[in-house]
């Protein structure tokens, strides 16, 4: 962990930048491994080129951040003291002038920024999202372990909500169902809201699950995710209830040839965009493009979207260690949407799917 | 619903604002009803001083957009498409030139408020967030309706917690059982992470329920909160499991003299911080008051943690309208911590308690 750390103080030395200040909660967690939800409460991991690192965090917190993996100095704040006098005597004391500081200008609300140039005012601001994000890109072998149990338990989901369908049951009971045995089995923390989207409903690829009840002849979509230590899981899988006709059949093994031939496709220096190609040509030739809407998927990691963006637009090629999903979808309005998505971890060796949910058209009787 | 927006365009023309621009997408949802979570993609709602509002959100959303309560202008964009050029054109389109610029400064990225001045280089920033939390901070009555279903849900909660208490039973099994009732009853979205705290884990206020097994002498703290037409209930009730120790008598009943005496002292006009005094005072006057390490509450509604701030400091006054939550708390080390919050909304004729779970100590067999 540290040895993230010592990254980004390496990145502020030729950066030339005075130092870092890390506010997303995400991002703290992916240097130290302290998990800490501030809502509107402040949290800042402030980095030096040469100095070390301190965090101030909410006094309630601070016993959590000590038992970290971070190992350096932790102020704590009350709720009647103003964090900011924390941070401005912490860094006097450091004899820091005017200069770049790096921020996360995506996340850090203008607000912050704003306070930062009221205790420098000659302060300039450089992003460090950049390099964050391409450490992230890259998991080691204990990331690439939380999201092989991710995925896993993003298998166990789906199978859950495959057994809970039944005629008249609701989009948000078979919800209820799958978080309840997931959670017994103590996985409490999905990675985005559960959907559960069934007839015409599926062919809304960002539907809101509702008390729709199953009927013969839907198509059921399951798209989820479960958190194991931070790190996500997304899986999607579209199953039919009772009978699927022909058009049905024929959207769904588009949606897979597209899938399986992404999947195949996979491998190191490919341009990130031809890969979203690749299955838009399937599903463009079987004459259902227009119903494709969305990218091919998305880094996945402690975000359940990260980089890189796998889009027809991304020139970036892929790099051993990413993780991405493939997730091509086909919506047809009236007649109802297929997705098929899954978790690609790109190893030296090439593709490793880490989620392994049957893709065969299933009838569910 | 366009009467918010009326009143947003109101104080645009007084100000002398060019525009606002709405990024929070729950502010989105107070002034339209059009529920978006757009992740990391663009929402942007512009309402302007003479002119019709408009509403840029993904292409994939516009259909949900279109039939909420805005009624005015709807653009989407493609995931391949660039929303801040649709921004710049709509804008020119309205013959804007720079000028001062409404923005939600504590929520809204430094990124997006760059991305602003690179349109209108001599922009300049106002804050439109004080307007805002004051027009969210008194409820209207469909607000009130939604928040006493809110508070209805939370006891109902808190009662499913309580009936799911057994010898050996983890604190993460009894939020499942919790939610797994909520949903089938509808109840799917949890205002915040539903914590359930036992025994030496109650004593941290901000503490993670975990897979610790209920033993004999524990307290049991419930600290949850259910969203209904998108308003947060937040409840905490604690109780005892088998046997309570004069210890723990002592302070729960202190702790339930803060809460009730505070209720009593709500009225309009009150200086909020000394709503926080009158709580505090009778925890001090026990001997706890060192135990009482937060503030006595924070506003309720669309989001779970509003403005007003019921901490010591803050001079401002309770209004007829506003929804808040009044939580004393004790936590004394290895004994064990007890905290009792109910939802209170300031009408007219004096505070109505929108939380009815019982609070006598219960100790459950």
């Amino acid at each position: 962990m540290p040895d993230k750390i010592n990254k980004i103080e390496e990145w502020l030395r030729n950066n030339g930048s005075r130092f870092a200040y890390i506010a997303d909660p995400v991002n703290v967690f992916y240097l130290t491994h302290f998990k800490c939800d501030p809502h509107e409460r402040f949290l800042g991991l402030f980095i030096f080129p040469e100095d070390e690192p301190f965090l101030i965090c909410p006094e309630l917190e601070v016993r959590q951040a000590m038992s970290s993996d971070f190992g350096s100095e932790v102020i704590g704040y009350r709720d009647d003291q103003d964090p900011w006098t924390f941070v401005k005597k912490t860094l006097d004391s450091r004899k820091l002038n005017d200069g770049k500081i790096a921020i996360e200008p995506s996340t850090l609300p203008y607000k912050k920024a704003l306070a930062l140039t009221h205790l420098y005012e000659h302060a300039s601001f450089t992003s460090i999202e950049g390099l964050l994000a391409s450490l992230r890109n890259i998991k080691d072998e204990f990331e690439l372990a939380a999201m092989k149990k991710a995925g896993e338990a993003a298998d166990y989901a789906v199978g859950l909500g495959v057994d809970a369908i039944k005629k008249g049951k609701t989009e948000k009971a078979i919800i209820a169902e799958i978080e309840y045995e997931l959670a017994k089995h103590g996985f409490s923390e999905m990675a985005f809201d559960t959907m559960v989207l069934t007839g015409e409903n599926s062919a809304a690829p960002h539907g809101y699950p509702g008390t729709r009840q199953i009927k013969e002849g839907d198509f059921i979509l399951f798209d989820l995710g479960v958190v194991v230590d931070g790190y996500c899981s997304d899986i999607t899988r579209t199953v039919c209830y009772k009978y699927v006709s022909e058009d049905q059949q024929k959207i769904y093994d588009t949606c897979l040839q597209a899938n399986l031939a992404a999947i195949h496709a996979v491998r190191e220096g490919l341009r990130i965009g031809d890969l979203d190609g690749t299955a838009r040509k399937v599903i463009t030739d079987a004459g259902y493009g227009k119903y494709f809407t969305h990218r091919l998927g998305h880094g996945l990691g402690l975000g359940e979207h990260e980089e890189p963006s796998m889009s027809a637009d991304n020139d970036h090629t892929l790099t051993a260690g990413m993780v991405f999903t493939i997730e091509p979808g086909i919506y047809v309005p009236d007649v109802g949407g297929v997705r098929i998505e899954d978790d690609i971890y790109l190893s030296k060796d090439g593709p490793v799917t880490l989620t392994h949910y049957p893709k065969e058209l299933q009838i569910i009787h």
